[in-house]
């Protein structure tokens, strides 16, 4: 299984919690099969289950937003791959900006993911931390500079350097592995800059959770992968 | 809705994640209407959906093991209160020694769970973290020495004191705050013996999910009770 | 030894990290002995020693900014309690809004300090924090709401209430407590309106780091509490 | 300014802090003098200006044990790069085991550390981690099992393929990155090994901190370098 080329974080938005998850979860799985490309979704993890039960045999790649470094046992709060994988997702987020782990926890759990056939896109703020993010060898590096995020402002746009720059880091010590680029993004002409700057999809979050029409927006993204 | 008097936590014990969550929570239920008694159950947050599902009826009450100091918004991989309130739980449990919350971040969750309506059990130490655990006013304090956490030797024998100077610091600044009993409680002897000192009842984990016949452990568990 | 009336955190400012920190200290120690008044000063962990060494024996209270809940021994990076008193310092700031502490953590560092005869000022965000870090009975406790940090609008002025609620809160649990006010405190007039609230004394930063001035910026502040 | 091959963590230990981290300080400043190689020692952060006081003009290097990814400005009980060089140290341990960061934090402090001058040695539990950390171009990246720390039982021999595998995934990553071999290191034929397997020095605490004879202790490691 590949890293779709849009991912759509569902962070801890009451728009897509609960029965918001399943509804947006569906529209991803409508659009998918409409554009016939793989859509990621990432919902919180109290909503992985209820979501895979509904979309996961499709094309709708089912995320985590992130893992803990904590093996099964005796630990209390923590969500583990084997629960991610239980729950029937294809993979997990790890160290968003808004949930950034240390870099050994981030190791441990690259490996213990691996292990439990997950994937992992590892998020990093700029090309520096993409290096050092690409040489864990996870499947993707989502580049994504804190300071663009949630603004509308997309970081193809805004800083083209840092996504080529990126590009060329993590591919300099882990050349099969992905780069999203994220932050900012909203529409199909920032996810083709995206993609002319080397990288190979996007990750979103409020462009697609808080948009008047979510299905529009995501079709409007797809649009830029053609 | 009262604290019940045996909570139980699954942690991320495989034998309780997944289907083995749904299969122990039915256990539960099953014991909890044979005996009369409510039953607490802490599942991990990607099984709360399916186990409230499946026994959030009954006299089962089900708690989440955490819930993080997040609003809904543009937070990542965090457990929200209003999430765990989406999936049905209950309440969750906070602040357990494998999971220690900051102080301020310990408070804001007890608001926010309040607010929606949440049974809070707070986990403390000893004597003068549950002083201040009760302090915030929270449903519960659970008092667990960690270092007696999943020895079977249970805290109410090998530390009576340690209980009743919890009970007294709890009552001092939080009346209506109930006071469970942790760490190596296994059977009903565990159980009378922690009422006697002073408590509400336990929070136990090891000593159920890892028991080679789980019901009968619960059984064993609210023979204390009579 | 009480905690003195006014104490200023260096906090991590160019303007008092060094020499500077030393050249501020000096400054403090004068404003005391002129006004007869002791006064705290909160230097770096780097500048601790220095600082005692220029200071220590006159009307000037040396302060850590924070210490680690670490014991003697096989931990890398810690400030433990030992260490500050090893320094020569009188006491310490703890879970200031800038470095919270795990509440555990702050309960066992409380309790180290009060071993090394160290003085504990644990800060609160608002009347519920205090109430809890008032339970662990430190010897004072400092209510900074974070919103207000930094701001020049004083605390005693916005929000006067959550003073008040605060040295209740602290007395209720902790009569020997002595509560600080803290968060855009800036001069004499701030200070006089703390002391009329119930507080003890003031907790102030930048308003005397920052200040054109610092010694007047003090010798305004004393003025206050008269 | 090189990498000493000898580099002595005096961690927490009360053998280590105030009066005893100068008398081991002046100790390896004197065996740093007579075997004519360059050593390095990492007291805490309180006894930093005092121990560069009284070796920092010799051939001992100066590290703290730790600095925190913070900047100069409203900080509370933080250890900045700034104050680090203000205490007159030449570098900083980074991510030890003890004291592990966020991928995203040891990058904003191996940048910050470059801008102030200090030399940066990060810490790496296995050859991933060293690939990370060696990813972020520190000066050294130090491997430490953390499962043999302070056992007496030398990396060097009891997995000599992490040590081989470590200096491999480093110099992949980053030519000029040196390489120190920790945990458990003892005595010279230890430091032999370590050097054999290719790594260019030793990091070591409790075997030079815990010796009956801190000064024999030194001049044996350094026999090994011969």
């Amino acid at each position: 299984m590949r890293i779709p080329p849009i991912v759509v974080n569902f962070k801890a938005y009451s728009e897509a919690v609960g029965d918001n998850a399943v509804r947006l979860a569906k529209i991803a799985a409508e659009v998918a099969e409409e554009v016939g490309v793989k859509i990621g979704i990432c919902p919180a993890h109290t909503d992985l289950y209820r979501v895979v039960k509904e979309v996961g045999d499709g094309d709708v790649v089912v995320f985590a937003q992130a893992v803990d470094a904590a093996e099964p046992g005796s630990r209390t709060g923590h969500v583990t791959p084997e629960m991610v994988a239980a729950a029937g997702a294809d993979g997990t987020l790890l160290n968003h900006s808004e949930r950034r782990m240390r870099l050994d926890d981030l190791k441990d759990v690259c490996r213990a993911c691996m292990n439990e056939g997950l994937l992992t896109i590892v998020c990093a703020s700029d090309s520096m931390a993409a290096r050092a993010a690409g040489a864990l060898q996870p499947h993707a590096v989502a580049v994504e500079p804190p300071e663009l995020i949630g603004t509308g402002t997309p970081v193809s746009k805004a800083d083209p350097e840092v996504v080529e720059r990126s590009v060329e880091a993590v591919k300099e010590v882990s050349e099969d592995t992905a780069v999203l680029c994220g932050a900012g993004i909203t529409d199909g002409s920032d996810v083709r800059a995206a993609i002319e700057l080397g990288s190979d999809g996007v990750l979103v979050a409020s462009g697609v959770v808080l948009a008047d029409d979510p299905k529009e927006a995501l079709l409007d993204l797809a649009s830029g992968l053609e």
